[in-house]
């Protein structure tokens, strides 16, 4: 039986990148090796390291406007204490869309003052907040583009004039914006990327060296940067199986071609949930995440049912996060609308039986 | 043609858990799905990562004894900054035995006062130092077991007062040692684990919270054993592909058994390079490496013809380091008899020839 995976992270590849991946495991390139015995220093790995970083910039239209792309490792738990090591000299403003977001503030406290600029923490995360004043003396501000468990997404960016710092984990590379606005994004891989393993880096250099304190190598962009993101030895199959991925997506037609698919399964998803009178969807409808569909039974009773029809039509991982309960659908780049419908149609069903 | 892959990590590993980790990959346990693509909080994912944990434990001999072992990112280059950030409070010691630990060095250095109470850097790190006085008023002391550059092994450990901190990663489960008498281990995945990605950090949890000083979580030792290894989303093929090899080696008989193939190997290697006149090796033979011999040509002249010798015989990544020139050949615990005598039989060509 087919698998629709709807898994949060780590999440769906497209399957062309499974089968790469998993050839390169028994025989990289044909050359009787695996790609996870050879030297990252092999002209063969050194290759996709800069395939996979040029690829990454010139996916977000970055190419030749300052920025450099990274590929380390510690997934966006590392980035909340390295962003702060490396920008934080006295306040940071930091807007909280929820558990990614509160996580961040946490470790970056341990490096200066930090400002809650805006919170829609009063309402369980269940929108973005707008409209708050951004205070003028911050050495960054920081958000969170998508958040994963509440099902919402940041569709206008603020704007301020320090630099504004990003972690687009969960919807890098899945809609157009003008990312030259961003100073610093960074992205765990394992949603639109890869597997679970590697984050994107990307940043633009002229923030760096503006804190006085000492960084420990592997925490400091500047080191990384130098080396051309081999400082150290790199997760060399996440950083393949990344470079697959964003090989995959240009020759789809790009991030423009994506977004309009994901905009159709959304549109799918949230109509069935504001149609269907069992459903009911957890984010503000102006914040809904192209990702991420969060949403509730009216009438819990009918969980069993629900739950039941969904290990049938072989739909996977759409239980949601303990903090919002009901279902989550996440539907990733590399989701197929026909995916989404299998979802569509048992909700449908349901509904008929009900 | 088959290859013989010498390289210094990331490096070989039996082929039986290149066939089943490719295998997961198009799909894991006939789930349908693969194994980078299953939720980290799956049953699935938790076992493994349980297994590879109790594994890593079983196979040092130190379940039951106050252990735990971690499977974290950043490789050991982050380790050099974590043990520092949990456990120097005033002045640590270190060995220098070259490269790996000038780089433990540097980073401890930012944490408080390091003593470098013994260094072979005179002779460019060719033996071991041995004889050295160890102050009595160390947080800890830290020592690099096996350098991959330049061939040399610590064959008896330093014992100290203090708790003994090693960076293990190129000798790891490759031979019997009683691995009570450290209190921290950690090790980069890539030599005799799996691929690079992961890093096995094994740890006596009576060591910590020692300093003053607040640590960022994901450089939080307690944080990680607090959540058993699942603090934030690992990195899930790298775990599963360790995990794989350590069961490969616990059926092989553990690290008793692997040691004497290791043993044997060394022994034909370095017979070769001792008996044939055309090559001489690095390191002082009392500290000779078991992982990594390390050798030139007494003629540089040859290097072509046996450059061209070894390419035309499958042989692959036994160029030296530049610290060092000449070859190397790394010979970790997936490596066969069959491939070093395969090397050994072209060093004896050449000698036939010339």
């Amino acid at each position: 039986m087919k698998k629709h995976n709807f898994s949060a992270g780590p999440c769906i590849l497209p399957q062309e990148v499974f089968k790469e991946a998993s050839q390169a495991v028994l025989n990289y390139n044909d050359s009787g090796l695996s790609i996870i015995e050879i030297s990252h220093r092999s002209k063969d790995f050194v290759d996709i390291m800069e395939e996979a970083r040029s690829l990454a910039l010139e996916l977000l239209g970055l190419e030749g406007k300052g920025y450099k792309a990274l590929f380390l490792q510690g997934g966006a738990s590392t980035q909340f204490l390295m962003a702060a090591y490396n920008l934080l000299q006295t306040k940071a403003g930091y807007i909280n869309t929820g558990s990614w977001s509160d996580k961040a503030i946490k470790e970056a406290k341990l490096f200066g003052e930090v400002a809650e600029i805006a919170s829609s923490k009063d309402s369980n995360f269940n929108y973005i907040p707008k409209g708050y004043e951004i205070p003028t003396d911050l050495d960054y501000l920081h958000c969170t583009s998508n958040n994963t468990i509440f099902g919402t997404q940041i569709k206008e960016f603020p704007s301020s004039n320090a630099p504004l710092v990003c972690d687009m984990s969960s919807d890098i590379f899945s809609r157009q914006l003008d990312f030259s606005k961003f100073s610093l994004i960074y992205a765990g891989a394992q949603k639109n990327m890869g597997p679970a393993g590697t984050t994107l880096v990307v940043i633009k250099e002229d923030i760096l060296g503006k804190v006085e304190r000492q960084i420990p190598s592997m925490l400091d962009y500047k080191v990384h940067l130098g080396k051309a993101s081999m400082f150290n030895t790199p997760p060399v199959f996440a950083v393949y199986t990344s470079m697959l991925t964003l090989r995959w997506l240009k020759k789809l037609g790009g991030v423009a071609a994506i977004e309009e698919l994901n905009e159709k399964k959304a549109k799918l998803i949230y109509s069935e949930i504001d149609l269907n009178p069992l459903f009911k969807g957890f984010a503000a409808t102006e914040d809904r995440s192209n990702m991420n569909a969060t949403f509730t039974l009216v009438n819990e009773d009918l969980k069993e049912t629900f739950d039941t029809m969904c290990k049938e039509t072989g739909i996977n991982g759409v239980n949601g996060h303990r903090s919002v309960g009901g279902y989550r659908a996440s539907m990733y780049n590399a989701m197929t609308m026909e995916s989404v419908a299998a979802l569509v149609d048992i909700m449908g069903d349901l509904e008929r039986k009900a």
